[in-house]
């Protein structure tokens, strides 16, 4: 995960373009790992960091922080967060707690244990919001692929393949070209008053319009995280399929069986992630399609069902009539 | 593996160049998997192919099979080769057996013992033979990385890293630049002949000569496997850094520290691997890195040391002297 320099960057210039935020104050990096993100705080002025790492690595951390001579600056404590015990209250809190598709394996319920335990009022949280897209998309590897392997057709062996990938979501790069339609915000996380609860459970339905024609295979997810910003223009980290490949990569949920889509079908689908009760870390996910015709579709839908041109039409004339004339 | 083009491209091309060889004969093969090579066999015009898989992959064989429409054809036996029963004997074996670094986790033994088993004398076996290379090579990426992690130092994780990487191989692509002598035989394995003792336990001494200045930072190997011919120029699989990416990359055991060398300086090493009392599918690694001062040197060695460069105008002497007048 150190060699995701997508990562890194975006990190290193959200702590850097808020050094007057950090320069004199202080921070908790929770889930510090290998410290990287307490030396660039350290880096950027930070007056006291705090690196609270659970697992072994905490030695790591305190040889990384040893070799950039930050040991004045940069206290590592080897506990889990919600067991640690600060001398103070923080003013930045600094953390990668995201996992693939965002929540899963993911940290955010040690980070708000953080917030509510050691942020002062008004402190930040680096990043600061985390939003869940999706969007309806092709697999190719999944399933023309295996149609003509070399000459043999290898079709039975795509769908194990498929029936193994619609129970397990598939962590993959994904095409731009892939997607079919225009991404729909699944869930929008403000760190700053999210609680656990809100990530119990989270549901949307969607009419998506095919803005080419394709082959719907899945629905891919990804997610982007925003920094908190006093003085530039936000620095976001996204793991978007059209943005550089991240550790993250894409997370597809793969269909059993594909559905061909013309240009401006509607595809109605519903997507839920749930805690799973064994581990909260981590989550099922389930895609269910929808019959077009029996959803609601947005209002101004662009989809090509007659219910829905006759409302956009509608709303045109509208428009048009309450133009100044 | 399916996803390997490369390999499935040679196979292709050798089982489709051998046609004459495979037409109206019978075919075994060894560890079929999802059964392409038995197609591609089939597809070449074998009166019969036995393709035998003890995984219970054996099923999605006789699928593939099927929708391939060659049931009449190939017989799929659910049994490992040493236990299996052909009621008769095979004019060609075909088997990907090839394991990591060639042997590691490899079939060889099962490819022998079919051999010994079952092929008429004089039959066939695809591949033919295989050549297992070594090199000195940098691994930037173990090594200059970890210097400089967007301004923060990780050498300790990357020295960590290494230290872990020194006990266990990396399978990883190595860019071609990255080798820094030209390669040399570890081993060649002959199918036609070979015993599963031959590859117990192998071991070369090699002085290789820096064809740049670098560091040297780790052995590289990689393997060739080449097919029988009777028409064409032999189709060879290579599995070297400057051949297209398969899924067996490059191995390549990572020294704990780094050793600066000239170009025509001499890397003398001794590389063996040797297989792992419980488990003989598995090898051990070990290099050892010899003092060039202390070893002897091929004839025509090109190393900068003083005595090759003497030997080295001695034999040119000698081949000036020894040319017709």
């Amino acid at each position: 995960m150190l060699k995701d320099s997508a990562r890194n960057r975006a990190y290193r210039q959200a702590i850097f373009d808020n050094a007057d935020q950090i320069r004199g104050r202080t921070v908790l990096d929770v889930g510090a790992g290998t410290g990287i993100l307490s030396v660039l705080c350290a880096q950027a002025g930070a007056a006291k960091v705090y690196a609270v790492e659970a697992s072994s690595v905490w030695r790591l951390a305190q040889e990384v922080i040893s070799e950039n001579r930050f040991d004045n600056v940069v206290e590592v404590i080897n506990s889990r967060i919600e067991d640690a015990i600060l001398p103070e209250k923080v003013d930045v809190i600094v953390s990668e707690w995201m996992g693939f598709h965002l929540l899963h394996e993911g940290m955010l319920d040690s980070v708000i244990a953080a917030r509510d335990k050691f942020l002062k009022p008004g402190g930040l949280i680096f990043p600061e919001s985390a939003t869940l897209y999706s969007a309806p998309c092709c697999v190719p590897g999944m399933f023309d692929f295996w149609d003509d392997l070399e000459g043999v057709s290898m079709r039975s062996f795509g769908e194990k393949l498929r029936s193994e990938a619609s129970h397990k979501p598939v962590t993959a790069p994904v095409s731009p070209d892939d997607l079919l339609a225009d991404p729909e915000v699944v869930t929008w996380i403000d760190l700053r008053e999210a609680t656990p609860q809100d990530a119990d459970s989270i549901k949307m339905q969607h009419v998506a319009v095919a803005n080419k024609a394709g082959k719907y295979q899945g629905i891919c997810l990804w997610f982007t995280c925003t920094f908190p910003s006093y003085s530039t223009e936000p620095v976001a980290l996204s793991t978007a399929p059209d943005e550089p490949e991240t550790h993250w990569k894409q997370t597809t949920i793969v269909l059993p069986t594909e559905v061909p889509v013309e240009e401006k079908a509607p595809i109605a689908y519903e997507l839920s992630l749930t805690r799973t009760s064994e581990n909260s870390r981590r989550y099922n996910i389930e895609v269910t399609m929808l019959d077009p015709e029996e959803v609601q579709h947005p209002e101004y839908c662009g989809c090509h069902m007659t219910k829905c041109i006759l409302v956009r039409a509608m709303l045109d004339r509208y428009e048009m009539e309450s133009l100044p004339k």
